[in-house]
């Protein structure tokens, strides 16, 4: 009866958040007023001894962690026989009672060894019987324990379809059930995406039956998944649909797998615009990092590294000043076989913790001592939003053809223009939310001060015209740059046709030419000088002014369009400022985004090379975070609404503030409480 | 009746051009005196309005372009239910009749909207039938309109053959019908290319085939192909066999994707060089180049751009001064929808004239305006050709392994030699011949005063040497460099059983070493260093003259052959002026193709970086087209046979002419009229 | 009744040596005092004249090379009839015979003629009849010629097993035969290298299976066989097994296939650590160079060159230095048709030696004139191992992953460790040797004044545990580098569950981590700076004595260990070496490896950059073969335990030596006798 009940009001309460007696950890951290976790992933294999597991959950105690994530092998617990062996895991959860930690369990069903990370996708409707078979043993085993707080569906969901007979089958079910003409209403050809669009249905159908599995035998249990890979699997995931069964949403977030658009010393930028997207998928669900690399890669990992201590702080940090309510590292203790075997682990090879460690240990001190601080604690929104869109991302992937190399129509031109304003922004002291296009509230009333940037998204599905028309007839500014709305959401080309956004953009594009990979475009009055990137597009003004031309062709225009305006630059930006130096850009971004950058509670007062600021408002005090990338100490001038008195609760290299200047050392983080 | 009568005609004349009275504007076209045309794809879709088709054709009609080339797309007419609607094409047909456009049809049969330049080759005897089908339907109905001027039989033939049951039973048929040893004559293992000499049946299979479908529904009608990247293509390709059933022979030259042998300032001599190939291809025939590139590259192009202006003017020219009888771009209008979607055309998105249009414009005013001269005109040949041999491609390819990339031995060693002589001589103002060696008229019984080039033709099938014998001994010069003749046709190597051309060539090799990717090769008397590739050949001398050497053995030799003499320096010169400069190799031209040279009525003074001058003879009077791809003013002296007086008929940046003298800017085209 | 003896003692008495009258040349050579001899392959196909083959012949006899190898193809003496026509083979017997030529016949069963390098394993148990079918007859008739020394089983065994249906039924045979767990005996899981474990017997299965059906019909004939690529392919290789069915041991050392690892002035140290790998795979038996290059590439070899005389020279006596009994170019003659026509070959076009071949004579003439010296010399040992594991290979291909490349992490990163040190060493003047651990003899009782080198072998299986523990106990010296005993066998990392190695090396590694491409490693007393790589490992002594800190902890102990010592290093020293200059690491060694230093005959009085050194002895007397591979003439100090006198046998450019001084040029090759 209690089951029926909950799932109903799940479906019927769909985004809110569980509150039931027998998940109180959850509670405080589902609902508004929680204290950040950190965690660890103790990695649980035959071969352990009850002792050595019992050590590394003393280990988190120890060290102030509070959550253990365990991945809950099959492999390990169902015999050859059929049956089932669960005392390895059950010393693991009863050592985290013992220690007071709370497990995070990843449900992770037989798959071969050598598949480090687990199937994304069943396959076949035995393997499906299979998988519900496992969910409904551990589940029914493992929920009577008091340290349990939450499921991981699935191991980072995402990647792409196996070619199998289920998944055909399964596509031409969708396929059936979604009709899609090969024209559009104009008659024109299009393309319908039908695979990806599948893929995206997939994923969520996928964490959906997981979800009612689970639930089946564990009613009311928070569910959680970690997408993996965001800069590049974004366009796999529809988060506002997952919404409807997750309780929070969390991502990896590996250094070293997944922040190959970034140099290293962006790392924290990378941490912190993949932080944001996840902030922005979960949407009024709590979310929380599920995995970011705790050691040293040997033969995994893209761009292989240890993190060091100052990276760890700055990533922890990073996590909580985007209004996450925990991290969770990769891993505590290291595999000891096989792939990552002896990686990425906390610990060294004497169960002791790593500088690492202690750099967490500190962290997590400053948070418990400063408990009802960070538990009130929510991000200070900027009002500027990057808005990304899955189409484009389709788009881009599918007109890949082989050719010289050029960022910006490559895979990840679409996903890299956006990351050059992110970064810009950030150098300017200012977080800007990062947003899938869909994700974006267009149902308010009043945008003032609120600014949208769509830089190089060369897809934007027909829908949103009245959404974006919306938006800045009621006050928003709109920042469009790069060949965004080149296409609509089916590759149909609307700028030779008709194009839907003549009268918000105030104008049409003539053409777009390949100039270079670097070329210089020209903004008046104050005049700037832009680094852009491979095509210029020239404009057919219709009421917009110009404010750059090239040749005599207006090349960059404002249009005001209701109570805001849109400021129309048909060049790569995003791209050029991530080749050439984001300053010019900090100008023309202080100059055209006025309306949201003068309601900042704290930024830069200038544009500060390799810094990031990000900004909590808890009660009546801010919090801010100040983390400094580059090479030489820096003394900070900040840009504050009002006059408030800084005391420093964190700082690793002794770093100092004064009224509203604070000195900083490279590498170092700040966290700076304002009253 | 007719039709038999045209039939046999066409039989009995192959090569010769039909004149029939409903094709009165081909007759133009094909027979010696017709003004060249200027054309543009029209690229009809459904989604696109009347008024809109008919505005386009409006503007070829206001811009001096006469022909239209339409895609004539089966998925577009041939509806689900088996019926067929012309409706779309019948609006673009009757436009083009009220403007008076001509109008080139491609045949297009059902293919995947995302298979964007069309199938190559049948799939099934079914396929067949349906093309059959869609041929019958679509020529029975189109034929009928004034507009009409020809057929393309396909879309750029040539690529891989699929490996379909189909292709297998056409090749079992044909290898049957097509014997061959694995042993040559005396005994030793060959390698017969079985495969490459299949795809080259196949392609002229599949052609005759749709020329004959085509013929018995619109017998006479003018035929037409365009073969594509031919520098990569060549090799699949034989022109000679296609004159039995072609009127004309066409190509697609686009910058983008197929000028990867050459950077973008060498792009005039990429497409003197393509349409020197196509023009060597269609022999007595008329040919034309059928698609460059109109416009802008998004996601397409191997080697994305945007022509300019200029660049436009002189690929025009370009093919004007080779003898086209028309060039036509691709694409007037954008396609709307999936790749190539706003890319390639000439108008901008407000179906207005781009600066490129606008410079397409300016040629066909001036070719229009001084139709007479042109009409007349043919190339006013050099009598220097540098030849080619398919079989040293096949043996390029065929021989390929992993490992260090040198030029000279990967894919494209043997075209790119061939062409760097081809711009040597293009910067010395001489406009050479570039044909595959089987196009070649060796049935002359003079060649004082002609040269051939053999450039690292790895493979030369022995029923040349009594061709080139021939040549030599009525007056010839041969000039042979690389490892032209290491195999002949079979991958044998002759040059350690009995050469072949020992003693046409008065020697033979002693070994080729390799030495680097550059080193100098020497030269005595006059004294002179030629830069080389790779590998130095050696030469044991019987009867030859050497005229370098190095270590004492002979690297360069000089061999009086009945009435011509052989050059033969087996290093890779053609790749080594490539790669440190052609003024050498000019030089050394200079000296021994002096017997044509001297009789070439306008070539530059001396060797002129950057510049290109190509020569037609109209009547008593000549027209130069010269062009300046340097970066700075050049003021140049022509060596000219006789003393005529200049008339500029063009110079889009304001050059002059005076005398012997011009002086032309960067990037300019000019056509002058000496008289 | 003969064979069935043989067959037994060959059983009874594996690894010894074949010692009947009918090959009484291979007695000569495969006993202690035998003439090291030089050799060629005379490449014999259809369509050569019985003249042409005698000439080859008589170019050996002249030139002083007494063995030709002939490739024994089946394509061309089994007719499509079924019968079998030897006279093309015939000939070359008949004239080996008349020149007093010894024949190796490489065994070449039917192949495709594009196939270069023929099979390495059947394919069907159908292919396998037909082998033994061909063995049967060309072993009957050949082995009555009195020219035929040995038998080659099969060319250039190794490379990927075919993915075949027979190769299934014979991996799932062996597998049934070898069921293995998938945890180890602590329970943890583990990779058990099935696949690779498999090839490794499926090679030996094969090769023992070929010298058994030779034995049917020729008991008793010397049986040979040339593994390939050996850098990379030893991990294929199980040699201690081959010894029981082999006479000699051979390899393919090709420079411009095999050395990819060596830039082309280390080719000489190349060759020699090539020789190492062979002369410790054959253990007591005798070993030659198989195949070694002759001539030019042309498209074939994956780094094409030409060799120059001096290479030749240098090849030719670093064989000899390294104690082989022979050498054999490949090829005298070039192939005539296909892949490698033209190319390889020690003869010009005009079947001349080229200078190749005379540098081969004159090296030739040197051995036969001094042939009791050469007869008797032995490599002078040195006492220095430098030992590679097979599972550090298999693991490393196992963990590969896309992603920035380091060449520590990278397939080959644990064969150029081992590398590193070979060059190291050879530039000090000392030869070592370079074993797979299996071919080290671990029985011994003293160790004192051997040293043996682990360098970033990531995997050392358990049982040499004992053996590596027995060898420093006893008196060695053990110097271990890298990722060392990362894991053991099965790809378990043993350094975080009781490190097999605590009490051997002193201690247990805390962390290892990723520092960057190049980073600087401190040794303390006397204080010296090494060049690493990639990782720094730390280490938690247990007894062990810090040698070198970095932060406070220990990156280099010494471990005094019975009589012996360890000296652990667990940075990448070798590549570190090879990227920055191996003079540090010479450095090192000294001080570390005194012990075997010390006791050497003949080394460099200093570190030599280019130079090599190979020492043999002979009765009382030693012979030192010095080459110089820098670019400048080299004065040079030896370091010699008795006082000797130099008496020059070979310098090819003018070297002269005096008391313990050399003085040679760039390139030159000198061999010195010391008595």
């Amino acid at each position: 009866m209690k089951r029926r009940i909950r799932y109903l009001s799940i479906a019927a309460l769909a985004g809110l958040i569980f509150s039931i007696v027998s998940v109180r950890f959850a509670i405080a951290q589902a609902t508004s007023n929680s204290v950040p976790f950190i965690g660890a992933q103790v990695f649980i294999e035959p071969g352990q001894t009850p002792q050595e597991i019992d050590h590394w959950f003393h280990i988190l105690q120890q060290n102030g962690l509070k959550v253990a994530r365990i991945r809950m092998f099959e492999t390990y617990m169902h015999k050859s026989d059929g049956t089932w062996d669960y005392s390895l895991f059950d010393n693991a959860f009863q050592s985290a009672e013992k220690y007071n930690i709370k497990v995070i369990g990843t449900l992770f069903p037989a798959t071969p060894f050598s598949d480090v990370g687990g199937f994304k996708f069943p396959q076949s409707e035995e393997h499906l019987k299979s998988i519900a078979n496992y969910i409904q043993h551990v589940v029914t085993h493992f929920k009577k324990s008091n340290a349990l707080l939450a499921w991981v569906l699935i191991n980072e969901p995402g990647g792409g379809v196996p070619d199998t007979k289920y998944s055909t089958q399964k596509f031409n079910e969708w396929n059936a059930a979604h009709p899609d003409s090969a024209f559009n209403a104009k008659g024109y050809p299009i393309v319908n995406f039908d695979q990806e669009r599948f893929q995206v249905y997939y994923n969520t159908w996928f964490l959906s039956w997981l979800a009612k599995e689970v639930h089946k035998y564990d009613p009311g249990r928070p569910l959680h998944v970690n997408p993996h890979a965001i800069f590049n699997n974004a366009s796999q995931y529809d988060f506002p649909a997952w919404r409807k069964f997750l309780t929070t949403l969390g991502g990896s977030a590996h250094a070293s797998w997944h922040f190959g658009y970034f140099n290293r010393d962006e790392y924290d930028v990378a941490m912190s615009a993949n932080s944001e997207m996840i902030r922005s998928g979960a949407g009024p669900l709590p979310w929380l990092m599920t995995e970011l690399q705790g050691g040293n890669n040997i033969y995994s990992g893209g761009v292989p590294m240890c993190p060091t201590k100052e990276e760890i702080a700055q990533w922890l940090w990073t996590i909580v000043g985007t209004g996450g309510i925990g991290a969770i590292f990769w891993t505590l203790n290291p595999r000891a076989s096989g792939r990552e075997a002896g990686e990425w682990a906390l610990l060294n090879f004497q169960d002791q913790p790593s500088d690492r460690l202690q750099s967490t240990s500190e962290v997590a001190a400053v948070i418990n001592k400063n408990s009802q601080l960070f538990a009130q604690a929510k991000v200070d929104e900027s009002g500027i939003s990057i808005l990304y869109t899955r189409e484009s991302m389709w788009t881009e992937e599918d007109s890949q053809t082989r050719g010289t190399y050029y960022e910006g129509r490559a895979v990840g031109g679409v996903m890299k223009s956006a990351i050059g304003y992110f970064e810009t922004l950030s150098e300017m002291g200012i977080q800007s939310d990062f947003k899938e296009i869909g994700e974006y509230d267009f149902s308010g009333a009043d945008y003032t001060g609120k600014t949208i940037i769509l830089p190089h998204q060369v897809a934007i599905p027909a829908k949103y015209r009245a959404d974006l028309e919306n938006f800045v007839r009621n006050g928003g500014t709109l920042i469009v740059s790069g060949l965004t709305a080149f296409y609509d959401g089916h590759m149909h080309n609307v700028m030779q046709t008709n194009f839907p956004f003549e009268s918000l953009f105030g104008g049409n594009i003539k053409e777009f030419k390949l100039v270079g990979n670097e070329f210089e475009l020209h903004i008046n009055n104050p005049y700037m000088t832009l680094p852009a990137h491979l095509w210029r597009g020239t404009i057919d003004s219709h009421g917009a002014v110009p404010i750059g031309t090239s040749n005599s062709e207006a090349t960059a225009v404002i249009n005001t369009f209701g109570k805001g305006k849109v400021v129309w630059v048909p060049s790569l930006l995003g791209i050029g400022a991530r080749l050439k130096g984001d300053e010019p850009l900090a100008s023309f971004l202080n100059e055209e985004a006025t309306s949201s950058i003068s309601n900042i509670d704290f930024r830069f007062q200038t544009w500060q090379e390799g810094m990031m600021l990000k900004t909590l408002k808890s009660g009546s005090s801010f919090i801010t975070i100040v983390i400094n990338k580059s090479n030489r100490i820096k003394n900070i001038e900040l840009e504050m609404k009002k006059s408030l008195r800084p005391a420093v609760l964190f700082a690793n290299k002794g770093g100092s503030a004064l009224g509203r200047h604070i000195i900083i050392s490279p590498e170092e983080t700040m966290v700076i409480q304002w009253k």
